[in-house]
């Protein structure tokens, strides 16, 4: 790679550019972004240069995608007359099958990985850009590709490899639900005036979620509701379950089950927080 | 207060022990406990010595019990013949109708006021005590006094005077709702094999009070079933308003209010993490 382009500098963006420098990558860094992005990440070093997408595009041999799902559909319609061929595209949407497909469609010149980096905060922006905020992580790809792989371990991430189907059954149940959760909760505790009085560790941790942007939101819910509608399906009958045996001992494997299931959670990672 | 008892030293009588001390307590700290408990209290410092509850009950101008509900029931049930008149007794058990139901009946010769710390860990035990357990944290009182008042506002933490009916309706919604949550998405993850593969952030923090010990929410979910059950049905019909939104710009509306509640939430303790 001697040219990489980050279409979308805020915080996952520039994060990536971050821990490719920090993982060895001397090459050209080429933002693609609003005005305000491009002034904050020159200023943080972030990238060395701002070009129109279509010139960077043309001069890069690596993209990466890095704007809410709708906008990287878009980006990958318009992309592929301008890349020179053999160009490695990849993404960072947060749901993979409309992404795929697009650039199923699209891509020719190009060659493209749908990609998908488990790492993020609530915060939003350059600004808020770490190198090592995919240490640890899984980073998810759709397809495999020696030289994307090889920097995505290099970047201290854990790789995964998924189709896009199956990658968006399963993040419906371990991040679009917590979200849903989130703001369903923070939608009833604000229904009782008394409880924020009240509000523990538990009741702050279980509503961080929904000071999260619906702007992102707005295309993952959209693009993969098929497959949220069923993850929420299975959790309200799992929590119709519990409420049926609020006053039995019956309630105790289910205990038990579950805290095996949060353990093996944090069994696999190794380095992962409680 | 001269001396001290706290009967069941471990993570939250240890830490309101060392609390004390901190704040300035410089009589007796007697311990009611298991052997084990005991003898990691006494090579911490957390207490002075050891008693049966008998004779610390006898000894003691103030009693604070920070055990499971339902043996907290049974404490109050069998102490007040040992008491002097006028001992001041509270707990730190997490529901409070039944406590204070039991007080009504058996306390005559001290006097009870109901307590809860809104603060904790998943690991147990007086090795995880802190003396800074309770700093800004809520701590609910059932009734008004003013010595114990004195010693909440002096260990750091946010006094809040609730009915015992009041307090278990709000906790249900703040803290046995998301225990619920945690292990209802635990138990889902653990039917989706790959699932733990593309766990990031959310999940693991979603599933982190699935960890909890059952022994402890037993007592917590029997005793306040009517309002968990109050709380699970509501929170069940949000998560069903979300579901039939999730293609629908009618969503937006439901996540900005959420928003706003989660920042309040936040406004409120000045103090909280993010």
């Amino acid at each position: 790679m001697n040219t990489a382009a980050i279409v979308g500098v805020g915080l996952i963006g520039g994060s990536f550019a971050l821990a490719l420098r920090k993982a060895g990558f001397t090459g050209r860094m080429v933002g693609v972004s609003s005005p305000a992005a491009i002034r904050a990440a020159l200023e943080r070093g972030v990238i060395d240069e701002e070009l129109p997408l279509e010139e960077a595009a043309a001069s890069a041999d690596f993209l990466y995608l890095a704007r809410p799902v709708e906008r990287i559909v878009e980006t990958i319609r318009a992309i592929d007359q301008y890349v020179r061929p053999g160009t490695l595209i990849t993404d960072a949407g947060s749901t993979k099958l409309a992404i795929v497909e697009a650039a199923r469609q699209s891509i020719r010149r190009g060659r493209f990985i749908g990609g998908h980096p488990m790492a993020g905060k609530e915060t939003r922006g350059v600004e808020q850009a770490e190198a090592d905020l995919f240490q640890n992580r899984p980073y998810v790809l759709t397809g495999q590709d020696v030289v994307l792989e090889d920097w995505i371990e290099r970047i201290g991430a854990r790789l995964v490899v998924l189709t896009a189907e199956q990658h968006d059954r399963l993040v419906a149940v371990t991040s679009h639900l917590p979200q849903l959760i989130s703001t369903a909760l923070a939608l009833l505790i604000a229904e009782e005036p008394d409880a924020a009085r009240v509000a523990g560790p538990a009741a702050l941790e279980f509503t961080r979620l929904a000071l999260s942007p619906y702007e992102i939101w707005r295309d993952i819910l959209s693009t993969n509701a098929e497959s949220i509608d069923a993850a929420l399906g299975v959790f309200i009958s799992r929590l119709e379950s519990l409420r049926s045996k609020l006053r039995s001992a019956a309630l105790e494997e289910e205990f038990e089950q579950a805290k095996r299931a949060a353990q093996a959670l944090r069994g696999l990672g190794g380095h992962q927080p409680v």
